[in-house]
């Protein structure tokens, strides 16, 4: 171990697209945990809603944060009490470390605990970093065909298959999936995997909808050409979908889910609005007798999502876009922030200087 | 039959606040009809909005409507194919004529059919006139010791049964009522019957906080002299409740209902709210992993909300307040809409004159 | 429609192995019937009971009576209130006619109709015959791609599409099916489009294990060779399945079926055993609190197994082995009864002498 | 603590019907645990199989065995980690001690860990002794009103709201609870709690009837007298109930409980019977479309049957019977073995010598 360079190079977010590079001391993995190397880190939209505006809703970044919570890395030592055989493999990591002791870890709520400690929200440092002491319990092994980058996008696609945890469709019921970045065109991998029929993509961005329909998508909705709402009555016969993901984001995107769902149907929102409002009509909501699912981040499915990637049924590929130095991290979140560039998912590679 | 006046006192709403009496013909039940003679008819909030305003949402009055969906009568004569056993009984009636053809109808879904025909609204004429053709299947026989007026209060009582039906509780979960009208007095019911534990009833209106208590509350809380959010987490130690119905039909119930869940909550959204949206905060539905369900009325609910009248589990008689005779509807509509006199359910008997 | 041979070739059942052919009027469809020219006709296991023994239980065919439930046909004539745009199209046909007034029906849950007339069972006489009238509601419009046979094998499918209705597995939960003819092949390939992980397949036949190979099942396990549950916990590390479906329809296979499943799993019974009992380990299935589905039939599948079909998820060509005429029937009937030749599915095609 | 007897009188099963007290040292509490005085104990039927055969199914008692998993006691020391606050209280113990750890545990189906170790079972000692060390997080706080005894009901009561759980009725769904033992006396109560309809018992004991009818029961069928599928069709009208709770622990009372239920219904196996199968008809199961629980104990549901117990909504008092000085244990292990003298629920107090 004392071959390693005990030099931790971390980058920190100050303020508002105030960014800078800090050498810290390595830190010690304690008891349960291992010592990571971090290997791929993944820009995430709300890792860049903290680089541009310092918050989402109430959670402030108010000391100097590492960002970074989508990430494979390699484990370099293992603290007391952690099986050996770790030390030397490469891990695709679960940001969310839940307590495991109160009603809703106890009963398999793990997502909601309100004692979680989630990697890279303040005030828990997060990945971009050289090395990082963590739980062992909180990462999921990677066979060699997958690649550090895949590992990375491991979290996203962990949504994918959480949101379906939550869907359960039937056979051949129809979808929409509002928005196509990496979270929609993981929760359209993972739809397309567990049976929907019908499965309709929108977005705003035609390049986005040319990568859903790549990747499993029936039909595209360019929400700056047409309606959308008569775009899908044209394509089901006025029926409109079973499920409607929303993956967009928007302030409106809520809205314009509640309008594409059929009776009966259910609304999955699982983006993140730049606004604190959900607003929807009320009319069209009762009518059809709705269910909305405002759906917090994934609940212990990054295993299953990387069977699934190692089965072929999902892929990371085509999710990853681009990929910097960890040198070049602020120009990696300029680029992600302003959708430049066709940009789907941009990974910085931290030992790449 | 034919001693029977053919004169058919009928009144019907021309314009807001414009109630007028007319003299009709008499209808003639058709095939799977009965004719009904409508004995006493409850006055809703929505029936209120339609007097008020002429419309709730994009639902318009735009011909002369007669309103009244919350109504006991007896049967008097029986269309072709119908048992002539249900002449002479006194029956509570299912204002929803569901289509039976439709997806929802064949799933279970009847309260979502597209194509229902739903009575006292518009363009259907509902139960204020003496006489009514109406389809033999959509009613339930009442026995002697049920009274006309709980009869047409059985409506209400079924809704709670289908929130409850949503909800499906585990026993001791806990519940909060978000307003102690007819509706919300009728969860409560409903929701005691089903085994909740804590049940936290909300109002402005300390009469009706004090028949919740009545009825089955284990605590009140006055959203006019609290906050009531501080107030429930005092009360649950912080924890909050497992369950929210909001049956208090404002633009800031919703919110508030939010805002009173626990994490993994559920929130069922059974009022209609004046304007038409639901505003709810995005970050903590979103950190608490909320579901909210969107109710659309009652789902063939009749027959067992009669059951538990029958069995004492339901109270139907402090739900009633008032009467008032059908010659003096316009007065019962006025009291009812301002509030006065303590009122909760207004029931009009149209064979009074 | 006078061009139309009057005659109605028909094969009856009298008494178990006697089957004879007659010539019997044709029918007039009614109203809201049509009136089918038959084209392919599965046989099934049932019928193979029926022919055999004269009866499934308390089933027991006392008048001669027509067998065939898979089939498909041609609409040639419509009756009252039949739009007449279905004439010449060919249809699979739903053999369960569900009453659509009992609670069950209600309810959604028409395989349950106690009322149900299902055809080909005592004492409602089936699809082997020239022509036949029937309910208009009860079918699904091939379109051209998919073959006569394929409709024929239709009703198998929607089975399958029925267990998984049922099942709702998590993506990438595994299950084992317990006996591969074609429902569990059918099972089989539901599971797949349903997003399951690993996918064991049991049989006795090798022939039968290598199709379900083909068909998408992960591993396969002849029971004639290795002891099955030692089989499946060195496949799974001890773990065993989430899912199990019985389709191997032997008075063993429920208990087999029980011992394979993980704690807190499900085993779904679709195989009719020879006896009438199910007899399994009280100490298992209480140990891991199991709970056991008992199937009946398929619950208004057909057109979303038609939908998976024409999309290429189901396939029905490889499941039919053998093809007939209508005139060799009991060759047909002889062959599938004793697993001779590889058979998977053989079928019956009425409009060939 | 020094001012404690440290001797710790001990009651072992040494081999069928076979019982012998020991003086064995006073365990000191590890980490995380606390030592018990113990109070009540409850006499389980498992505890009287154990007592009478040496065996249930396949987990044998092969050393000398301390019975006893229904208790309540009283902490008189923390160890290291625990609030001293606990000191002094008396508690109901869960006796399942789950591993919080498996896949199982983290999902919420702790009742299903594979490695739970739950006392009184061979190999883990139970609590006919008068000290027991035991995890402090596995216990109930009982309050003043709760006596000893009803403390030690509460085991069985939170197997009626577990079995309540799995149940989950709508209002008024009817029920049929087959044996009414403290189990079944336990699950009629939750079921009446949590809102059924029609309640029916089925015994062949008529004070157990009777019990169960002062509990709530809205009828009763002696089976002994009557056939019980033609008293409960006869009770209503050839309908059977929605779900039936089997508690008698005999072999045949599967099968009879299967022919309860109505189509969709749900069967909930909750008792033990002597032999090592459930054999129950097919044909009934299929046609009805059944589903079949098989109830593993309870999940983590004691403070829930405590909430109840406190509201008045269970009753612990009904179901004790007789109790009994420690020293008399064997008399009581016989009394109850032969169901001599009405018992019920037959309590030892352990501090009584």
């Amino acid at each position: 171990m004392t071959t390693l360079n005990p030099s931790n190079r971390t980058l920190r977010l100050h303020a508002p697209r105030v960014l800078k590079f800090h050498d810290e001391p390595r830190p010690a993995p304690g008891p349960g945990e291992v010592l990571l190397e971090i290997l791929s880190v993944g820009i995430c939209r709300s890792d860049l809603d903290y680089y541009n505006d310092g918050r989402i809703g109430d959670a402030v970044v108010s000391e100097p944060l590492v960002l970074g919570h989508e990430f494979s890395a390699r484990v370099i030592e293992a603290g007391e009490g952690v099986n050996s055989s770790l030390v030397g493999q490469r891990v695709a990591v679960e940001p969310a470390v839940w307590c495991n002791k109160c009603e809703w870890c106890l009963r398999g709520d793990s997502n909601l605990c309100p004692a979680v400690r989630f990697c890279g929200t303040p005030p828990i440092d997060g990945a971009l970093r050289r090395y990082m002491a963590y739980p062992a319990e909180f990462m999921a092994v990677l066979p060699d065909e997958i690649s550090d980058d895949a590992g990375a996008v491991l979290e996203p696609l962990a949504i994918g298959v959480h949101a379906l945890d939550l869907a359960r469709p039937r056979l051949e019921q129809s979808a929409a999936i509002v928005g196509c970045g990496p979270v929609g065109l993981s929760i359209l991998q993972a739809a397309r995997a567990a049976g929907a029929g019908r499965l309709i993509v929108l977005d705003r961005l035609r390049w986005r909808l040319n990568l859903a329909l790549e990747l499993g998508a029936t039909d595209a909705i360019d929400v700056g050409r047409e309606d959308p709402v008569a775009a899908l009555e044209r394509m089901t016969g006025g029926r409109l979908v079973d499920h409607v993901f929303e993956a967009g984001g928007t302030d409106e995107s809520p809205d314009l889910s509640i309008r594409l769902a059929a009776p009966a149907g259910k609304v999955f929102l699982v983006g993140i609005p730049p606004g604190d409002r959900i607003n929807v009509s009320a009319g069209i909501s009762r009518r059809r007798g709705l269910t909305v699912y405002i759906v917090r981040r994934s609940r212990n499915t990054l295993d299953r999502a990387l069977s699934m990637l190692e089965r072929g049924l999902l892929n990371a590929d085509r999710l990853v876009s681009h990929h910097f130095p960890f040198a070049e991290s602020e120009q990696a979140y300029q680029m992600a922030h302003n959708y430049e560039d066709n940009v789907v998912k941009a990974i910085i590679r931290v030992r790449e200087e």
